[in-house]
Formats: structure tokens, C-alpha cells, sequence
């Protein structure tokens, strides 16, 4: 693969495929991912980062595929054992899932931060590419429904995204420093490419935005800035961000949406085949446009995504 | 069973039999069992305390019968992750059981005492009797070996009891106060017995002994103060205790070394039969013994021996 170094913003899920994509085609000295962190919380005393963990999880090929996150082969004894002792329920912990949480949790009030613990998990599980939080601070994200703000695992996961979203908000972000990874991608002379990942712009790449500088150090690249939709068929794949689209930003307007959301921050878009009727009015815009399969199954799915998304700006 | 309260002190797995045992035959309001908390250690940021552990496994009819401790059904995969993760190996935290040290540490963590906790989790378990610790301030067993002093779960588990012993030590013993419940307990007007429950002397009932405060109220106590020999055939049933005599008090005297180690705190002494030719000199010394099976396998024998133990100091 030519070409210089590719720095991809991700979140959960969506985005670790195309991360794992993108891993497996780059090589690792070419390749940081930057992770939101808008999403940890701390839940029974553990730092818990949902979002970097799907993506070590996917690159280190322990991401569980038939339920969509966490780790594979994954059992539930603690939390058996957690609700006889009338523990807090809400939000499941795997029994292999919490080894990364407890190591995680040591490793930070040792004094680590969080670039340096995630650097060694990820290196202890054999991932060659540099896997860098959005940010070593807390910044939560937190959800203004009907009843007011939730923080962000409350309302996916306490409330099951049922109340009706009317904004959001990332809390420590204005203080927030960028992680010295970030930065350092950012600053390469050699970047080549930034590659949004299909998560959820509101929830997972506008955390990562909202670090002071982050943005503009993005609008100052002259380098390609290629997003994957995260929406096929005009809806996303899974996750909230089908409804919340619909309650934020009623109308359905498909692609337009995330081409909008983003603005000038993209030079191209990649979209799935069924939202080819999008392709023209995105062009219309400016925006470099490549119609392809997005939905990501399995491995080659995602090797082919990603080096389609290379191809795309020039990276064959 | 009648009589007053019965205040029994224990260690870990020998003496948790005989805790259970005990819960087993005196209605829950008839009984305190104060816990050793030297065992108790710091481990990935989690606060794990052993031998209330399996106080309350026992007790919660939870506890492995077959391994000898921790959880029964209990699973490995949190273990599993954390050698691939490059954590801290040497003490093996089972799945179920780490949901009683997350629960216990963010208790701790928020605020609770650890008697509050332990009451706490106790309860959520069904455990009707008081199971508290003998003191909320960190006291911490330390073994001194020709390596120099260990810290007890180091010795234990880390080294397999392997270094040659030459002392113990109780770190925080002496500023520690009595837990709440075991002040309340040996102050009980209807404080009817003390049961010592077949521990190590050494390393689970002594440092019990160091808090300030009980040696002294036990020998004031006016009631039947019985011991359950943990020595069957002049040795140890399990764990370091036979090795450690030998060590410390080289020359095979079987019960006499109990009967020396307690003194004037024991007025009964309940002996196994393999060690009958014991009783005569033990008698000879002011001791009111009983001899009888002592090795608990099965509940059926630990509730016997309870009864034993009550029927000897006449509360039928």
C-alpha cells in the first residue's frame, strides 16, 4: 500500500471494523486511530472505555461477531454472582471483558495515563498500530432528553435509548487536551489521509471534535479527509443512531445528513450501493463520492472496505 | 440450642466450616463470628479479604467443597485475559468471586466501613448470623522468612509457603480498633461463649488477637472460652500450618503446642480422636477437653461438631 502515514477517528463498533480493516492492510508503523472517549464512565470502581476496547477487541480478532461487542467466548459469571449480592445490574461486564477493566483501572490510578495503558493493552494482545484515546482527560458525553441530561451509558444502556433525544453535550471537553498520539499524528508531515469511521457523528466523532484543536487541525490538513456513511439504505445499521436521527434531525434525509453534519471537514464520502440515488447531489457539493458495499460481516468485508476507502484517495 | 450468645472467632477455610457449622444450629441472633482481616490485600485495585470470604461463602452455602475455597461452579476466563494482557498472575481471582471484591472495594471506595460492607453483602446473601471483621483499619499479616519480611498473600500464594518461616508480624495492629460488631459482642451481657474456631493460630486467629482490646476483654469474659484443635493426628489438616510448626516450634508436640499458644484464653479445648493419648496431659493442665472427630467434610459434620462444641461448654 502506498503512500504516507493514515490517521482514522473512531468509535464503537462500526468504526473498529473499518479500524480493523484498516489495520490489516496498513502497515502498522502507517496506521493511528484515534478513539472517542466521550462514551467511558467509571462503573464499580473500573474506568470503563467501550469505544477503545471494541476497537482493541476488533484488532486483536477477540471482538465477539454474532453479538456485535465485547469479547468472544464471552460468560457472565460476575455478574450472576453481582445480582445475588444486590449489585448495580445495568450495564453487563463480561468475565473476560473485566481482565481489561481491572487492568485498565490499576493501570491509571498507578498513574498511568490513559495513552500509556491503552498502548501496553494493545500491545500485550499483539496490535502493531498505535491505538491513541481522543484524549488523556475525561470528557463524558452526556444526552438532553425529556427528563433532563444522562450521561451517555445511562441512556444507551441504562435506558435503552427509549427517551426522545434533544441535544447533547461533552462534558470536559473545553479543557480537554488532545493525547500527545493525536497531536502527533496530526502533526506528521507525512499524513496522508485522515479516514472518519462509520460511527455515529453525534455520539462518536463529534466527542473527538469537540477536543480543543482538534477540528481545526483537521480543516488545516491538505491531505484527503474520507468519511464512510454510517447509514445504508438511509438508516444506520444499528445502534441509536437510526432514532436519534429521526429526533434530532427529522426528514430523512440520507446521506445529506452526514455530508451536512460534517461540512467541510470531508473531501470524500463513501456510501453503501442502496444510497446510490445519494451520489449526485453529494458530488453536487463538492464532496468526492465512492459507491460501494459498506456493510461490514466478516474480516474480508472489512479488507475490502478499507482498502477501497484507500483507493479512493489515492492510496492503492 | 439453649444459652446466650455465641461469639466465635475464625480464619479462613478450616475455621469457616466450623463458622457455618455453628450458623447452622444457633438461631442467627445467637451468633457474631469475628473474621481475620490480616489476610486481606490490595490486588488490581480491588480490596480482596480472604477469610471473609470464605467466612461468607460457607455461611451463603457458596463455597467450593471440592477445590477447598473460593466459589463453587466457579470459572477462570477473567484470568484467562489477564495473562494475554500481561497482568499480574500469581493470585487467581475466579469470575463469581470478583463480583464480591468490586462490590466490597466500591463500597469501600464510597465511603462504607468494611463492617458495613460485609454486613451488607452478608445480608444480600440470606446470612442471618453477624459476620464482621475484627477491626475496619487495615491490619496486615507479614511473614518473615530469610528473604526478609513478606507480605502474607506473597508468602501464601506467591511463593507457595516455600521460604522457611521465622515470625509473623501484624502490620496496623497496634493502632487498629475493634470492629463495632466485635466490640459489641464481647461487651454482650448475655455473651454465653467463645468459640475458636480450628484456624491457623498462627496467622488467622493471632492476628485477631493483636487488636488492641480483645485479648484483654476475652480473658475478663467470665463464660466458657473453647478451642477446636485445627491439628488432627498432631498435624494440620491443610494449608501452611504444618509446615509453619515445624518451623516455628520444631518437635512434634501436637495439642500441647495449642494448649501453649492459647494459655489462660482457652478454658476448653475440643481435640480430634486421633490424638486421644493428647487429653490426659491437657487435662493435667486445667483444661476441660473433648475428644471426638474434628475433620469436617461434608455439612452433616459441621453442624455435629457445632453441636459437640456447644454440648461441651453445656449449652445443649
Amino acid at each position: 500500500m502506498s503512500g504516507g502515514h493514515v490517521l482514522a477517528l473512531s468509535g464503537g463498533v462500526g468504526g473498529a471494523k473499518l479500524a480493523a480493516g484498516l489495520a490489516a492492510v496498513l502497515p502498522p508503523e502507517r496506521l493511528t486511530i484515534a478513539v472517542n472517549t466521550g462514551d467511558d464512565f467509571e462503573h464499580l470502581g473500573l474506568t470503563v472505555c467501550p469505544d477503545i476496547d471494541s476497537v482493541v477487541y476488533a484488532l486483536a480478532g477477540l471482538n465477539d461477531t454474532v453479538r456485535g461487542w465485547g469479547v468472544a467466548d464471552e460468560t457472565w459469571q460476575m455478574m450472576g454472582m453481582l445480582r445475588r449480592l444486590g449489585g448495580e445490574d445495568w450495564f453487563n461486564l463480561g468475565d473476560r471483558d473485566l481482565a481489561m477493566h481491572l487492568q485498565r483501572s490499576a493501570g491509571l490510578r498507578g498513574g498511568e495515563t490513559l495513552s500509556q495503558v491503552t498502548a501496553r493493552l494493545a500491545a500485550a494482545l499483539g496490535i502493531g498500530a498505535a491505538v491513541v484515546p481522543m484524549s488523556d482527560d475525561a470528557v463524558r458525553t452526556q444526552v438532553l432528553t425529556e427528563a433532563g441530561w444522562l450521561d451517555f451509558q445511562r441512556y444507551f444502556v441504562g435506558e435503552q435509548c427509549r427517551p426522545v433525544v434533544r441535544g447533547f453535550r461533552f462534558q470536559g471537553a473545553e479543557q480537554a487536551r488532545m493525547a500527545p498520539g493525536l497531536a502527533a499524528a496530526l502533526a506528521r508531515v507525512d499524513l496522508a489521509a485522515v479516514v472518519v469511521c462509520p460511527s455515529n457523528p453525534y455520539l462518536s466523532v463529534d466527542p473527538l471534535l469537540a477536543v480543543p484543536g482538534v477540528r481545526a487541525a483537521l480543516l488545516a490538513l491538505d491531505c484527503p479527509r474520507i468519511a464512510v456513511s454510517p447509514l445504508i439504505g438511509g438508516q444506520a445499521v444499528k445502534g441509536p443512531l437510526a432514532k436519534l436521527i429521526g429526533e434530532i434531525a427529522p426528514g430523512g434525509e440520507g446521506n445529506a445528513l452526514i455530508a451536512n453534519h460534517y461540512g467541510t471537514l470531508l473531501t470524500h464520502l463513501v456510501i453503501d450501493r442502496r444510497d446510490d440515488a445519494d451520489a449526485e447531489a453529494l458530488r453536487g457539493r463538492g464532496l468526492s463520492v465512492t459507491v460501494t458495499a459498506t456493510l461490514m460481516r466478516e474480516s474480508a468485508d472489512r479488507e475490502r472496505l478499507a482498502r477501497e476507502v484507500l483507493a479512493a484517495i489515492g492510496m492503492e
